[in-house]
């Protein structure tokens, strides 16, 4: 059962975190409850998932792909972090709880946010991989995170938010392909990376994980316009209020729900390679376009 | 000559730092723009110095320490743009230019700051070096960079500022061996690591590089207090306008000045079974408790 193993990566990828992130009774304390506030209090694990799926596909070991799990996860719960701050969105709710600066304040949700991101590049240098995967992964994740990856997609979206112009699909299609895909497709990559795939399986994990990541996005869109807050754990219909380029308002509401059938099939279409050895991915992909909140 | 030597790694250094940047002209511009900014104009490049003249001693080769050179750097030049933001220390002016947050704005400072700690991991994963070297940089910056580091220090001084306590000497040179000491380590360490130094070797620069990274810190210090705004490139006497703890407030400014040369004697002895070969760390050691800026 594919919720099964879901449910069983999901606490691998729990319990890593709790690991590796830094203890609450230690100084600097209120740095280390930060950091603990911002990554273990809830998260749908997508990223941590996807890499245990795409590792799967190739049998690679699963005490392997626990530190890559861990340190894209710690990627994006930085991000969230520094996305949530009153410079940037604003937003004083994440996952039904009041976000970093909130909870504490603002330097200290800019610092933590700031470690998070290098104990993720530390959790890749201790990963018990040979050194060879070890720089793959460093490389993947470093390129992703970066201004070539989510923080260029982040920037993208800072120039498009209320400045008065509108962003064509194309180009909102760009930002999210950098913003979230970027993350997103490092995930799919690093678990293929530890199962030892070929380039030519890299290749098509690419396509796969990229479509995912546009549906991905899709659908937040289409939530922040049908959802509720209480179901979401965030504030709902945010992005109308703050003049966002989203796909609901640039296509439609029912072109969007369009595009996300449209990128259902291009998951199905990458993977059909890889039979049934790659339904864990699937049904990931499937869960991104179905998902509640 | 050292100057000499110096001014030829600071070259270099300037050099790696301009190629590893994104460049400006392309898409997110701003983001490039800010990045830029925040490394490119000016800087003493202390950190790329100490890797340089760090693996000098061991003979290593420039061209492999040009990366672990713009890495650490990058660190640090993240470090400063997040530092300067308002919800932190709220600082206009930096190495005589405006404030990144101040040039551009602080949602991009904060973006820009957290691309640049990427870029500097990326960095690291393209080094010109084996796979284990990598890894063995990736570790050591990694770890100065976080919670246990730079970013842990950083903390530390949050909560010692302005809350009415009072630290001891004690809690602020801890404070000052994470917030800039745990970089300045780590790039002597990186340097070592170039040159194949040995674990002993190791040691003895760690007890250097301890020293040479509290000098830094009482040195600046007693600029804050006798120096120009003029010369420092930033507010002078904001210290002890923010009721920052700071050496001279807690033990007098000719204490301060004994202490310096405490230290000078403590690195000049952890580099003595090095002979001539220390040199350049030796006189880095020197610059660092007689600079006036």
């Amino acid at each position: 059962m594919l919720e099964d193993r879901l449910i069983g990566w999901r606490h691998r990828a729990d319990v890593a975190l709790a690991r590796v992130l830094p203890d609450p009774e230690q100084s600097p304390r209120r740095l280390h409850a930060a950091m603990r506030h911002a990554v273990l209090l809830g998260g749908k694990r997508m990223r941590p998932l996807l890499v245990h799926a795409s590792g799967a596909l190739f049998g690679a070991d699963e005490t392997l792909l626990d530190a890559p799990a861990a340190a894209v996860e710690l990627i994006h719960a930085y991000s969230l972090v520094h996305d949530d701050l009153p410079a940037m969105d604003d937003d004083a709710l994440r996952r039904g709880q009041p976000t970093v600066h909130v909870a504490f304040d603002e330097a200290t949700a800019i610092l933590a946010g700031d470690a998070l991101q290098s104990l993720a590049f530390a959790v890749i240098a201790d990963a018990p991989a040979t050194d060879a995967v070890r720089v793959a992964l460093l490389r993947t994740l470093a390129e992703a995170a970066g201004a070539a990856g989510m923080c260029g997609g982040q920037a993208l979206d800072l120039d498009a938010t209320g400045n008065g112009t509108t962003l064509d699909v194309a180009s909102l299609e760009r930002l999210h392909a950098l913003k979230t895909g970027a993350l997103i497709r490092a995930a799919v990559r690093m678990g293929a990376l530890c199962g030892g795939a070929t380039d030519a399986e890299l290749v098509a994990l690419d396509r796969f994980a990229t479509a995912l990541g546009l549906a991905f996005q899709v659908r937040d869109d289409i939530l922040d316009v049908e959802g509720d807050s209480a179901t979401l754990g965030k504030t709902a219909g945010k992005d109308a209020a703050q003049d966002k380029a989203t796909f609901p308002a640039l296509i439609g509401l029912e072109a969007s729900k369009a595009r996300l059938q449209q990128l259902a099939a291009e998951m199905q279409d990458a993977l059909a390679p890889f039979g049934a050895k790659a339904d864990a991915l699937a049904g990931l992909g499937r869960l991104a376009i179905e998902r509640k909140h």
